[in-house]
């Protein structure tokens, strides 16, 4: 899954379409819609033939929740969301998400090191959450493997999106694993500012595919 | 603090407007956004003289939350994030602000029932947090005051912002014995949901400035 967080339209637009196909799903987030739209996913996809993710990490009362999942979903295939703003703030968007045939991903541990302050102690209370709630996947961290696995542990048959390989440190090797094959390797940076994305897409690839 | 979360442009400026000459200061979120684009903001300022405050309540990485802050930041005069996702990612958004002098708020509690499950638990310590990274204000909740107490009294001169009055349940008497004059109310849908949003914002204005 490609994290494709440029800030416009034209740099978006080509990269998307240099890795296409090498990639099987991409990621936007906030920066690429406040820097551009919403239709940008339309344009994505159109120009890709793949899935578009909302990366929006959305974390407010269940009834901005819904809003944000209303108007996101009209044009993404899923978005994602923080489970720590609890139960109900989750379910709102899942209400949405399911009248609309869309997937919900749920965030429990992040890949960076504030990540170990807060959400790390309520992670796995987060994805047992997910769990229940029956969305369709979480968000794991690849940059802490043994997290990665306890947490897979706990969720089951709902896939992981892992980010944190490439410019966060994490190992892919060490990662795949972990995984397996419903789940995903989150990859932005390494590819996105790569002096050429496409070979830096191309050579994730192949590593993901051999292994 | 009027929080702005209706969805079109039209009916945002509307109320907006109808209602200015009772307020402070605005929020608007991500549904007001998405449903148009960050220039919504310059409009409202331009139409009002106010104060907007982005509240987006930030949840990402240090580098995601960096470009979210550039990008909204050089519209609103202030943004709102999450301290759960960790002290660097706040600082991220911090750094930005400081060098557009604009003002960073930081989520403790919210008000939603689902904020009693994880977050209620590390908002003293998310209180701390702010007031040691010198942010500019804190979110503490209008729906349960004895905590909005707790977390005044933790973050000392930071001002609050306080929703949950109105549609939410919270009493806005026993919320003003809390808050002082450097705190903000915040009401929403008691205002913009109101068949008469003017004389509803006139009716909070006069009870709060006679309380």
């Amino acid at each position: 899954m490609l994290a494709l967080d440029v800030l416009d339209e034209k740099n978006a637009l080509k990269i998307a379409e240099e890795t296409c196909e090498y990639i099987d799903s991409i990621k936007i987030g906030y920066p690429l819609v406040l820097g551009t739209d919403l239709k940008i996913i339309e344009k994505i996809k159109n120009l890709t033939g793949k899935e578009v993710i909302c990366d929006f990490k959305v974390a407010d009362i269940p009834s901005t929740n819904e809003k944000i999942a209303e108007l996101t979903l009209n044009y993404a295939d899923g978005i994602i969301c923080q489970g720590f703003v609890g139960k109900d703030s989750v379910s709102a968007i899942l209400n949405i998400a399911r009248k609309k045939n869309k997937k919900v991903i749920v965030v429990t541990e992040m890949s960076h090191p504030g990540a170990t302050e807060y959400l790390k102690n309520v992670a796995n209370d987060m994805a047992d959450m997910a769990k229940n709630l029956k969305v369709d996947g979480i968000v794991a961290p690849s940059t802490r493997v043994e997290r990665l696995k306890e947490l897979k542990k706990i969720v089951g048959d709902l896939f992981i999106i892992s980010p944190g390989v490439g410019a966060q440190g994490g190992d892919l090797k060490e990662v795949l694993n972990v995984l397996d094959e419903n789940d995903y390797v989150i990859i932005g940076r390494a590819i996105y500012e790569s002096e050429n994305p496409k070979e830096s897409a191309k050579n994730y690839k192949m590593q993901i595919s051999t292994f």
